[in-house]
């Protein structure tokens, strides 16, 4: 049965700072909660209408579909929803490809690049600080259990720069075109910038190459291009040189 | 100053049965608003907080920023808020690409997605009518003022496949690989399908190629690629060949 615990535990997850607090956060619906026990996510309760699909009865809770109306982020719950432990750190790879996130803001642009970048096997992402939180529950959403298998890692994006001396290439309006230009990316970082301001001045100066995706058409506009769009269309024409 | 009746037809706005019916609907912010000036929408309405701005004294409301607030469908309104017309039909140009979309439901979606075919120079949308409407008003927050120069036609998608004898191109899951296929794209169509269950069984016989984004790594993981994403893959891919 859900307690009135429960229901306050899990409605404080959707701020940053109880998730960090109690190092939680939610997901939800069957296949995304699957992908995380698949990558060994440390479950710490599991609220399903049908118990017997995970069939884990000493952490599950039977629960009602009006309870799970009650306790979800959905405007359509999807049977079970679970609260995970936020796991320690993980080590940067930094033998392969990492990209680097400048201030994004937007939950559901960052879900959808990790989605990207799992399907690219970009295996890291390392955000700036000022960037929204990856356990955000719309980050966990648009990100379809990806969340499990990339490493999301938040620093001092400036510092980390400086003081790496590899491949350092930034997306910008102005830049070479990725078609035209020759990328080495075996290893090295590629960072992409805030939805509405792009990279910050603070951080143009570590990178050293430019690119840009050309815009097809004879007009000024649209001015750019979705941020997520971005990544997928620059991380698709990368991987044919993989 | 606003008056209550205005407030009432804002907020039906929302709703596609009353835009349908008033064949009205809102645009935010003086970015997208000048777009939509700039592509001759006939304005119905302006509410403005800055009402030197635009100029439009016949039309224009000066309003407070409390009143904004009050009518605005974001969180953070924009200065501006109007009313547009919802434009006849207009006829399609079938000389150049068109894109076809088979039941999209998500609205951040659809705008990303006219975004980007702005970008690439695509001037025609086709959605099937089950599609989610293009003058919703997180469309036209997504689409960013591009909405202005797409031209989006609702129509039922199999018989309009099945009356046309150009080249038609559906996306699916196991198609023939976008880096090795030759794709012949002065003109035709190319279909993309509905978010979760991708083009419907009824569609796919009228799809003579069929052609997919190669997943980048050795997993089974993710299962597909978000769809506003794929429609920007593939376009980018095709930009290099127009």
């Amino acid at each position: 049965m859900l307690s009135k615990r429960d229901i306050k535990l899990i409605k404080s997850l959707r701020l940053k700072k109880h998730r960090l607090t109690n190092k939680l956060f939610v997901v939800e619906g069957k296949k995304s909660i699957s992908e995380f026990f698949q990558s060994n996510f440390s479950l710490f309760k599991l609220f399903s209408i049908d118990q017997q699909y995970f069939n884990l009865k000493s952490k599950s809770t039977q629960i009602t579909e009006s309870d799970l109306k009650r306790i979800s982020f959905l405007t359509n719950p999807d049977d079970h929803l679970a609260i995970f432990r936020i796991p320690e750190k993980k080590i940067i790879d930094e033998s392969k490809l990492l990209l680097g996130l400048d201030g994004i803001n937007d939950p559901g642009n960052l879900g959808t690049i990790i989605r990207t970048c799992d399907w690219y096997n970009i295996t890291d992402i390392i955000c700036s600080n000022d960037s929204v939180d990856c356990f955000n529950p719309k980050v966990v959403q648009s990100a379809m259990g990806s969340l499990s298998r990339v490493n999301i890692t938040y620093l001092d994006l400036k510092k980390y720069l400086s003081s790496k001396s590899f491949n350092k290439i930034g997306t910008f309006l102005n830049g070479e075109s990725i078609f035209e230009t020759k990328i080495n990316f075996d290893k090295g970082i590629l960072v992409f910038g805030n939805e509405a301001n792009g990279i910050s001045s603070g951080l143009e100066n570590e990178l050293k190459q430019k690119i840009t995706i050309p815009r097809n058409n004879s007009k000024n506009y649209p001015e750019s291009l979705n941020l997520s769009n971005s990544v997928g269309i620059i991380l698709s024409q990368l991987s044919i040189k993989f």
